[in-house]
């Protein structure tokens, strides 16, 4: 869209159409003939801007009510104008509208229909405003709304998180760094980490909501307007906090869609890390969880396989997000002000990372709903190597005084024994220990247990069940 | 796709829909209800995959016909499969064709029409293939398609920028560097550094189409097949040059895509850097070139604005190349082989960028048969300034045999002098010449005209008019 | 770096420095031989992770002295710890640090240090905590000051151009949109549109803050600790609001990083647009501002030409940062938690996104501080062109009632008019007029003065010198 | 660096100093005060393009020899010339050459210090040249020699692979989509795939330098000379095909140094998919390779612990090529012709990218080199689950000419059956298959071995030992 009203030359085109033949005959199976229609395939942005008809006329409905009561329109023509924008937005509602190409955008498809609908009053709704403020309204208004969609959607997806990180506080899975097996935690306290993750999504997009709640209609063209507007009025009405500061400023700036971007970014890069677990989890080497055939493809003939389908898409898909949001970045640098045509480019990478995210969010809720946690695996490999290690050492610090390096030294003597011996550090004798460190007596043992190891871990935000029961409930309490 | 047949297990499914009503209530609006829905939603790849039509209906006879010679299937069989073929892209083709997203993608909505339309014969097709080498190969055959349309719509936007050079290959305009006006040029020399710029553009397309030239069908799932298949066969019918070499690599490859994305991003840069003059030559300031209606918008009221809306967009829609680059470099990264169902991601950045290249090619076509330099406007930018600043000097080193630098020295000396009567060097008389440098002549005024000064640049890829009349017979027979 | 001791196993490696002469034979120009080379040069971080120094040993101290208060250690172990990191920071700040890589990291090159200058305190200094929760810690604290510092730095940026703005609220120039003039604003409010921009940047790098401020120390490795530390202390020695909720998430969360990458790279598209501008401006076809030797590189030999170096090195700038955001989004992208080595490539990017990102805001403030706008061209370029057009459309739907739409097809005759008598609109005669519309009267004609016209759009945020003058005072009153 | 030569003008540069303190209280720490400091900084390149010494100083010979030839200089000079760049070079090479960043690039600090060592004739030598040729020559030689660097580097990492398939060609492994085990491979087949892919990076490498093939130097500032080079000679004396064909294009162009990055990009995502998937095969639940000490870090008590950091680093530093490829795709967008100050930011990118992908590449070999297949555990993993269950499938269609999808449903009953017993296919009676499908006979049974399994995919590139051996000598002939 730009902020005047387009002069179509037909002579000038036709004459095109004549005179450039070559562009045709390359692309002719592609694009209608000639330079006219090359114009209105890149220029047009009905295709895609349809989706802000809601805001559209929720726009031009606040700035008619504001108009009739500042006295620059009268009360009968805002009356007509508001009942006619009903109109037209139950035809679209309804599929009955028709969107029109040479038309071009959103807000001369609506301006054109409400005339057929009303006549003459529809020619007085543009007054005091240009389509540079009525996009960046129109435009603002959809990413608040897909910004509350997310942050619900988020929040759906940590409830989901939090129901079976209660139901699982206490059972024991590795803990991995490097996908090296470290210590025990809970799957509570690991699904936790995830509620936190999307804790602070929600934090960015809330932040981006407060900073997008200015309202740029009556910034008009890039100017302001000489007509007695009561932006206050209108910003008011449509649920902003309050009007843009500058009029430049207004019809230039994109950072609110850029700044959605990011946040969509970030949380795809967190849906893709859980989504490589799931994807790990289900193989057969791990087999930590199971999905059901709602959220997995099996095989007709290998019926041991379930491919995490979901899991794999939405780990892909944190791509198209932050493309989206480096192309936007992209058309961005470096335009001067206002208005540039550019700016056009906002659209499309906004809405498909808004499709591509809500899809992500809700195919990950329905897998935490659907996963089963396979407690006997994920003990068994608990239980393997030798994530005790570290509790041994600290026993001997705690217990015997020992300076933590020469615990840690003692420590692996005694791994390195229970690995000659092909067998755990518990299944090691206090006699074989004691061949290594004279001081350790009986009261070792439960220290080395799983569930001690597990247990011990109680500092604040730790593995320990206790703690995970804690942080469960004050989860609850922060976000749900 | 995946490489094995879903088997939906609608108790499964049932049971989902009831247990899991949190998701359904926060993405209601959108989604359909439950996970199934969901999960329909995000694994089908119908909604964009169907533009493989083609490829995949191409693929499917050329597999019909080795299997029979073969032997692995009868000939009546492939006759009845290749009629059956036909008749399914004639329905696409016409319109007629129904695409079923419970069906998946494109590979499974024609075999099943194809078993409805032949019945028996459709169940063997499937024969030594999977969905994970057919649809390799037919994303290659769609993505060599694009290679060619890009190259072809790069040609004749060549040819458009070479008959626009022909006419101005002695039409003065300043060179500039930094934004700053440096020394003349002719505007048909400026116009052929974007013919090499796209020529370079089909070199890299050239090369990608020849990489990518080795056909994956065949592979199977992942590692080949039993049959006797000939893959040889296959690969020539299809236009291969001859079959992957690898199984793993076959299915699991998707360079082709990211190097045509490269290309493209590359060629997008070319493009935005076109479309960012093109700008600045419409703008009052410089009004180096008119372009007509058709490729702009004018404004009812504001006569003197053009808005070169076709320009900034191809400016702008760089963004959407290089951030479907960036998508699909995301989504590939740290995939383990071979298929993984993130590879799906890979059609829609490609899709997309095609389109939008497709587009701005197009566009840039049109507004080079339509752009009409201002020539008067050019020359008078030449004027100004002291852009034969470098031709003192260069007559100062030539004829009195004056070391460069000492050279240049007189001349700043010189020009601060014309600056200082605010004319240009060739109106300082040559007392005043001879009071810098005494041993300065009246030869010197013809070597300062903005003609000499362009002509004089006469080194081989030169801004002089004899080299350029050269630069365009050459480019002529380089690129056309 | 990572949670556990590195046990170099000399003999193993020894061994690998005999079987693999290839790579040594290839890279052998570049790498020290053999494979302990390369993975000596491909895991260490010392070479840039030594900007961590100081919030390492802050970190460091808060712990020792946690630590003892705690009973853990005694309180002369935390006091010789407290004076041995004294010293070691004045080494490093003066220079007298010697930084080995064998000792890989920060971490190790201060603590091995340490234990040098105080012995056996320093072996209890790790209890407690890990490399895991350490790194995050001083990253955090790091990441902290960034934040700090690129608010300080737009803080004078806007208060430079505030300075700037106050002294031409008055100052007439375009306004443009699609680089076209389209009416008349001023100098100040043009300049006032970038304050908003960089408190929004303000607003996103103070959210940013406030969301990364709580402290992942005593996380431990993943899981936390059995020891009986109090996180709260530490956290609240270190300026956090409190400790991280989940000790898996503290050590895999980068989120902080991301978060000031993203708005790092709005703030640098925000730069390259002004840097666009500027670089614009002081060509000879605008000759909006001019620019001092002190930010441009001029020529010796022509010296109309002033080179925007600095303009131009922060409009590309933006690449920088943007880049930089993008390669921590891939890298960690599909990551399992907890703690994985990738995550070390997350310190480069924000270094060199805060390096060039403080360059530019400082180069961008000297720019503004430096730049005399040229106020007879700014004048000169609005009165060409019809920037008044629009305020006779106005005065016509004011004073005349006539239709907006109405309004706009007289003015475009209007300008017809004087484009054929290639005037401007108040070079036409009263008569002239009339002929169009009779209606007009002679008080037309003060409103199309550029003066009235700008003054006239005094709605909110309106060029209107007496709304700039407002702004003024406002921008000055919520930003500085 | 800029075509014309600086002109510091010192007391413009004292006045700034004067009058912006604002600047230098924010940064004061970081940067030296006033704006020439800050000038400085931003605009010295000679902090890294220092590494384009040795390319300057070819560059400058081979300009110094042609201008003698052509009788521009003596031959006199240009020994003189000739044999104090060599003087340069020894010095620069030593470490006795010291840089100075008022001299801000590599071009005048070895022109600078060519006049000390030589005097007058160094003068001469920038005849017919500007820096905006002698750049872009220099970085071309570069780049080509980076080009190589790779190129020779992947090869080494291809004979590493080879290598370690010859061995392995027989080795059998589950071959995995969707991270499932699917159908038996062999180690060899696994580690060929990847040979495909380096392969393709060093064809893209090789076509980047065939391209970028032409010599810019002569192109001069942005127009050409009129000096009677010969820039052909020049260009064969640099190892170039022929002298770039357009002035303009020849000192605006970078593509070779983004088609660089985007090679370098999509080579760094195929090591992004072998690091994963040694991270993935040095778990504990994978197991199925080894590496040693060289290329791991342990734990001194966690000894089961061998975290795979060169692996992670490698997988991680895709994101930062990627991000160097990003920044270079932004920094030219939408830049107008010719030589702007935005293309020095150019460098960093590409020698970041250049350090980095050296370094992968070379921790790849090392690592293909160390690593050790757990050939016990690799078979293991393919006994379990149904990895036959295709192969019963196809003798069913083989043998007993069943349909294709019928044998498909008759192989998932014997799956069920045999899952219910808890065995797999092999261990099923043929009672029970015959209770399925009563034609199947004993002959069914050799033909379910993994090892007939593996055995019978000898299509062309498939997975049989019989295949993979060809392709191990097909690889060594291809690549080698």
């Amino acid at each position: 869209m730009s902020a005047e009203q387009p002069k179509p030359n037909s002579q000038d085109r036709a004459a095109q159409n004549v005179s450039a033949p070559a562009a045709s005959q390359m692309w002719g199976g592609r694009f209608a003939r000639g330079p006219a229609a090359i114009m209105e395939r890149i220029n047009a942005s009905i295709g895609f801007d349809k989706r802000l008809a809601d805001q559209d006329i929720a726009g031009s409905k606040a700035h008619a009510a504001m108009l009739a009561r500042q006295g620059i329109i009268t009360q009968a023509d805002a009356d007509a104008i508001r009942e006619g924008l009903d109109r037209v937005k139950e035809e679209i509602d309804s599929g009955a509208f028709t969107f029109k190409v040479e038309l071009e955008d959103i807000h001369m498809n609506v301006e054109a229909r409400l005339a057929e609908l009303i006549g003459e009053p529809a020619k007085r709704l543009h007054t005091g405003r240009s389509r540079n403020d009525q996009v960046a309204t129109d435009f603002k208004l959809w990413v608040r709304d897909a910004l509350d969609r997310a942050d619900q959607g988020l929040k759906a997806l940590q409830a989901a998180l939090i129901d079976l990180a209660e139901k699982h506080t206490d059972t024991v899975m590795p803990g991995f760094t490097h996908l090296q097996a470290a210590q025990p935690v809970s799957f509570g306290h690991h699904l936790l980490a995830y509620v936190e993750m999307f804790g602070r999504d929600r934090g960015r997009l809330r932040d981006a909501r407060a900073r997008l709640n200015e309202c740029p209609l009556g910034s008009a063209a890039l100017a302001g307007t000489p007509y007695p507007i009561d932006r206050f009025m209108t910003a008011e009405a449509l649920g902003f906090d309050r009007p843009t500061a500058n009029s430049l400023d207004a019809v230039s700036d994109r950072d609110f869609a850029l700044e959605y971007l990011a946040a969509a970014s970030i949380c795809g890069m967190h849906l893709s890390r859980f989504a490589e677990e799931i994807v790990l989890w289900c193989s057969a080497q791990f087999r930590f969880i199971k999905l059901t055939d709602a959220f997995t493809t099996g095989s007709s003939i290998m019926p041991q396989k379930k491919n995490p389908d979901a899991a794999e898409l939405v780990r892909a898909k944190a791509g198209r997000v932050i493309g989206s949001l480096n192309s936007l970045l992209v058309a961005m640098k470096g335009l001067p002000l206002a208005y540039s045509k550019d700016m056009q480019e906002d659209k499309e990478p906004v809405f498909e990372a808004d499709d591509t995210l809500a899809l992500c969010i809700a195919a990950m809720e329905g897998m935490v709903r659907d996963m089963q946690p396979n407690v006997p695996a994920l003990r068994e490999a608990t239980d393997r190597g030798f994530l005790n290690a570290t509790d041994l050492a600290d026993w001997l610090v705690r217990e015997l005084n020992i300076p933590f390096r020469e615990a840690h030294h003692i420590t692996g003597r005694a791994v390195k024994a229970a690995e000659d011996k092909r067998v755990g550090l518990t299944a090691l004798t206090l006699e074989e220990l004691q061949a290594i460190e004279p001081r350790i007596t009986e009261s070792v043992f439960p220290a080395l247990s799983i569930e001690a190891s597990l247990d011990s871990r109680r500092s604040f935000g730790g593995a320990s069940p206790v703690r995970v029961r804690e942080a469960v409930a004050a989860a609850r309490e922060r976000f749900l």
